[in-house]
């Protein structure tokens, strides 16, 4: 039994891809998050390869510490897809054919056009007094056995299925058996442009860990972010907690938070663009077009992305966005005069109300004494305004460089959207 | 005592990021690639909180299985950091103070400029009978701890200052106590263009796990790998039978093979250009500057790469790229004419040598009966040749169909360099 007043969560993800590393694991941060308004967190994760006595050993291992055990992957319909019958096995059951599940299998392969081939019947065996959870995306069927107090919960390894199947089934079943406590809300608030060590200033005591709510930091290429997680008798009062908390972060961080609803940077620019109907063009030296792609990702962007130029030359400089050639002479590619004239020059021939530059050494190669790889400036060119730049020295390699600039470059358009 | 004739590793990754998935472990990835050629691979890895009692479980249990046992995270000089005191007590050793290994904490501070904060003595600490692994990059230094047949190697979380260290101090010692029976050697093989399910049909027997060299198969957006793995009595004998393998596979697979040594398609194109000193530029829709990004990730890429250009309008494919205003009426913009003109459109203007284009429609709106999301054209315009074009449907989301977009057009651009 758990000697722990909460109960315990572990997670086994079965494949050999992901014991290599070859593929990263997504399903368990999913999870995560998906238990964490049932009070419920993760206390292990395991990854064991396609080798039944190995599911095996860490099922029971887990099975005995654990309240609930997630098991995701090897559900398919071949013989190296053996999690069905290694659960068997680990809590000594029979597989048991389930006549009723196959329809919807064969269904998914008729919608498709195809017969269903005889292999994937396989995929309708569960350990016996298993419960079946339906999968609407795909064709293998999960399921939960209740072993003892263990609750041993299989999904597929495909994420979009994992995550239909636990909201639909997986999900109302937790509630039912641990909602009766305390409930829990969270919630990610995310910043830029300030370090983690000023963060941790700023926020103090807030960070307290025995505090609730309860504060987490993510640092990143992209700022720092703060994790929330309130436990309360209700979900409105864990919520109104983490409004209280989300206030006073405001007050401490100021205009370094950009979202409280986990969008993305591009997603926050997108939107102010689209709500204040205005457009932008984007020019582009170091970051090689990453400006544009990350405004791109946002379905709709056409409405307010014209378009996006990527100059590496100083002459593809001057042709497509009238840098002056006495500016780069006097200044070089790499300057705060430089990145205002490329901001004013694709605003200004594109005709947008916002023109968004940057220039600046990614490296590994290209940097000199007084002007270091990483060294980056980043311009706003404005409609009837006037252009803002800003000088960056980041640390990292090329990648690390260019995810920060692009990151400052949107940051700055934000700022000056929302009034900053 | 370990029942299978290889020895076994195990890797456990400590940090409360990791379990929650805020963070993507690739030290796993690293390590379990890093150890390939000494005939070892991890049988499980296994992701712990920062608790201590907690790490001490399942360090306890990887070591009653393992010949190896890897840790990496937690080595950082805060309280927090509970990795040294975790495998002291794991193991029953006192954790004693190694004068020796302050001085270079000293100095990596003192090369920065700054003064070692006092909590960075608690690096020096190290469990009784650990051998020091120095850390080149960073402060904390790992070590390995042989408690009866298992060594436990535990390094900092850090990837660059893990990998240099696995490099500099682990692998050799690795080497000294496993290296004695059969050398591997390895290869990823990568293709491009063809399916999984083709790629399965035209290796057939190749694929069988039971045989030397073992190929295994891994699909992503971009193309799917073949990974292959040989044991022999000597290194050199070994990678003999990888390249008889290899030159199989290039047999059956032909062109679809875009790299040998681990290289992406970005880099394979980069190479190819410089070396023949041609000149690219790009214009791009639907990817949104995807392309761009990834020819510029590559350093030195400003030798051949002119310029980028991201048109979402029809006004700025007519005003950027010469796209003749009949051609957009007549076809529209998602149309193999319309590749064809933005490319020769950018290549004509730019006068570089080639002038990629990619249009289509990444959804998820866009779509019609006619044009169902994820056709996507790509087109190649060549100095003096004929201009080609290349109609895709890709299935999957609108971030799986612009990665799978740039793939293609970059492959197009490979395939002519290559006389394909």
């Amino acid at each position: 039994m758990s000697n722990h007043a909460r109960p315990e969560v572990e997670i086994v993800a079965v494949g050999n891809e992901l014991l290599t590393g070859d593929t990263l694991d997504t399903n368990g941060r999913f999870l995560t998050r998906a238990v964490e308004p049932l009070g419920l967190a993760p206390r292990f994760k395991h990854v064991a390869g396609d080798r039944e006595e190995d599911v095996i050993l860490v099922l029971r291992d887990a099975a005995s510490r654990a309240d609930v055990v997630f098991v995701t992957g090897g559900l398919g319909p071949t013989e190296d897809d053996l999690t069905r019958k290694s659960v068997a096995r680990a809590f000594d059951r029979r597989l048991i054919f389930h006549a009723e599940l196959v329809p919807p299998i064969r269904d998914y392969f008729a919608r498709a056009g195809q017969e269903m081939p005889p292999d994937n019947e396989r995929q309708a065996l569960l350990p016996s007094g298993a419960k079946p959870v339906p999968n609407p995306l795909g064709t293998a069927p999960g399921f939960i056995l209740e072993d003892g107090r263990t609750s041993v919960i299989v999904l597929p390894g495909v994420p979009r299925e994992m995550r239909a199947m636990y909201e639909a089934s997986v999900h109302p079943y937790l509630a039912s058996r641990f909602g009766g406590g305390d409930t829990w809300a969270v919630r990610t608030v995310m910043t830029t442009g300030v370090s983690e060590s000023k963060v941790n200033e700023l926020l103090g005591g807030l960070l307290d860990l025995s505090r609730n709510p309860q504060v987490g930091l993510t640092a990143s290429d992209l700022g720092v972010d703060l994790r929330i997680r309130a436990r309360a008798a209700s979900r409105d009062a864990a919520r109104a907690m983490i409004d209280a908390l989300v206030e006073e972060a405001r007050a401490r961080l100021g205009p370094a938070i950009y979202s409280e609803t986990g969008e993305g940077l591009e997603q926050v620019v997108g939107r102010l663009l689209a709500e204040r109907k205005k457009t932008l063009s984007i020019a582009e030296s170091c970051t090689g077009g990453l400006i544009s792609e990350r405004i791109t990702s946002v379905s709709g962007s056409s409405a307010y992305f014209d378009r996006g130029i990527v100059t590496y030359s100083n002459e593809s400089k001057e042709a497509m966005l009238d840098v002056p050639r006495p500016v780069l002479i006097a200044h070089g590619a790499v300057s705060p005069e430089t990145a205002c004239a490329m901001a004013e020059g694709i605003r200004r021939s594109t005709e947008t109300d916002f023109g968004l530059s940057v220039t600046g050494i990614a490296g590994p190669t290209g940097g000199t004494a007084g002007k270091p790889v990483g060294l980056v400036y980043v311009a706003l060119a404005v409609r009837g305004g006037e252009t803002r730049v800003k000088e960056h020295r980041f640390p990292g390699d090329r990648e690390m460089v260019r995810a920060r600039s692009a990151q400052a470059a949107l940051d700055l358009l934000r700022l000056y959207l929302t009034g900053c």
